[in-house]
């Protein structure tokens, strides 16, 4: 099957692209060093190729993405990097602890409780280092290391997510800022204790030598997106939603990837050599650049999407493509949902 | 079960103002003046409700909606009100038309070969009135009827989608930029010939008597969102994406709703009494007004959508509630994907 022959809206790999992408970052992340974000693809099959490159420790955000890994024998160790109070999900992971390592974010005593009652065994401190989200304050994560001994549970370290800094575009101010961050998280570290120090992501990747970091969370590097496209990494944009195109009127044009197949977060998806206009539940709008021929209706148009996490998570399928557009497998989006 | 026992996040409706919705949409466009768009919502359970209030014609925009329909034995009377040129999908909704009444939008000689081909019997010609998106220049309408009569298909009206005025909120000014658009579709009208002329949205709902306009084709009324609800229209919101607060600091505090499980191309959701900082992947970050008691880790927060129908299509399950917070019913989206 061809690309080109595929129902539309498509969501396709170019699997030299994802290769290129993952071998880029083991070359510089090897093994253990990179703990990569399954909340990225939601794909255990994308997973694989992770592994097989020599990363078998994950980052997942749901219990259903780590039970998903584990129900497919993707990976051996798994950080739930995300806090859960709901006790069903907590009893499903500790079910499963004795098939993998799992450790469960913690950065309050409530969520604490709900780990202890579920029967987790290990847990990571998850420390604020900037960004307005989940993390405990710095000045608290010692007594909750404590408060998680005296549980009878282990603690393997401390995690932080320095997000506010992805997309700073100076690199000097970058790596500053982020050295700041992981100070604080070094800090934090020596009152938890523990081997695991987990930061970072697709946007500061190379910028933790020389820091207490020892693992990082990326997880975007693999497919990428428009949004991280803009920073200069040495990653490139291997997965697109493929359109059909419906309509063509003098001014615009229209093609069946709208915004039910698009995560619209970080704003319109980009269509090389044309300029999009909008996008409606089903339909993009979209007019040639100056010198791209006109397109014709049945055409297919390469849709980069802005944010791909949540691309991923709109899709059943990724089709797993080479350069010459040939279909070499579906890969299932097997990871969604909650 | 209570809302406060389901696993969040939880897309949760409140039956009785979805009712209350749903009433006073029909009591202004009673039985056929109103084709519900089934896209809005994606829920054939939901569909039954519009059809038990007497409207028995659904508009959907892509074939898999229409074929889900009719598996679930709701509505007798289709509009796929979007050109599609696959030739599976149309054959698929061919193969199904001795059992409801399809008629397939079209807009040009391409989009009619792809359905004579498949065998589709009835066709709607997709006038642009105004939207630059689908739909054909009005001066061809009557050309591409009369090819579709020479096809030996039957042409069963046109439809319009005067979607760029839905936001208009100078009421008058409103009526008179609809009446003028609507004027072009009727001009295609007494072109084209057939019965029916489709048009409008929940924006625009009451501003068709007298004019040209047989139904109207409004989903978002069923449910709202926050975008509509800016409108100062008669419908209230009747869904919620309900979270857990997973993290409270000083400043803000966490649930586990983020831009996952929320349609953010309209920007971020709303939560009664709060301020919205930021959605990430899986989390929603906010703050209490004053006067607003801070959340506690448990609580249920509702967030209100933006943009309820990508929303819909990002859930399995919309759990069906009253204004206890009783769950009365499990209904799955059901119409999700392509």
């Amino acid at each position: 099957m061809h690309v080109n022959d595929l129902p539309t809206p498509a969501l396709v790999v170019d699997i030299d692209l994802l290769r290129q992408n993952l071998e880029t970052m083991a070359s510089v992340l090897p093994g253990e060093r990179l703990r990569p974000h399954v909340k990225a693809h939601k794909c255990t099959s994308l997973a694989a190729e992770q592994e097989a490159l020599g990363h078998a420790s994950f980052t997942c955000a749901t219990p259903r993405e780590i039970l998903g890994m584990i129900e497919a024998g993707v990976g051996d160790d798994f950080l739930l990097a995300n806090e859960v109070i709901d006790p069903r999900r907590l009893e499903a992971l500790a079910a499963v602890q004795d098939s993998a390592s799992i450790a469960v974010a913690v950065d309050s005593e409530e969520t604490l409780d709900a780990a202890e009652r579920a029967g987790i065994r290990d847990v990571v401190v998850d420390v604020n280092i900037g960004l307005p989200r989940c993390g405990c304050d710095p000045k608290i994560s010692g007594r909750l290391a404590d408060s998680a001994r005296v549980r009878g549970m282990r603690v393997r370290g401390v995690m932080g997510y320095e997000g506010h800094l992805m997309m700073v575009e100076d690199r000097a101010e970058k790596k500053r800022l982020v050295e700041e961050a992981i100070g604080v998280l070094a800090e934090a570290h020596e009152d938890v204790g523990g081997a695991i120090v987990s930061a970072g992501g697709t946007g500061t990747f190379d910028l933790y030598a020389g820091t207490a970091v020892t693992e990082v969370q990326a997880g975007s590097y693999a497919l990428m997106d428009t949004y991280y496209g803009g920073l200069g990494l040495p990653f490139v944009q291997a997965v697109w939603v493929v359109g059909t195109v419906v309509a063509v009127q003098p001014k615009w044009a229209v093609a069946d990837v709208g915004l039910k197949a698009l995560g619209m977060d970080h704003g319109n998806p980009t269509i090389a050599g044309h300029k999009v206009w909008f996008c409606s539940d089903e339909h993009v709008t979209f007019a040639p650049d100056d010198g791209t021929p006109a397109p014709k209706i049945g055409d297919r148009v390469f849709v980069a999407p802005a944010h791909v996490d949540p691309t991923m998570a709109m899709h059943e399928t990724a089709w797993v493509a080479n350069q010459y557009g040939e279909v070499l497998a579906r890969w299932p989006i097997d990871l969604r949902g909650w």
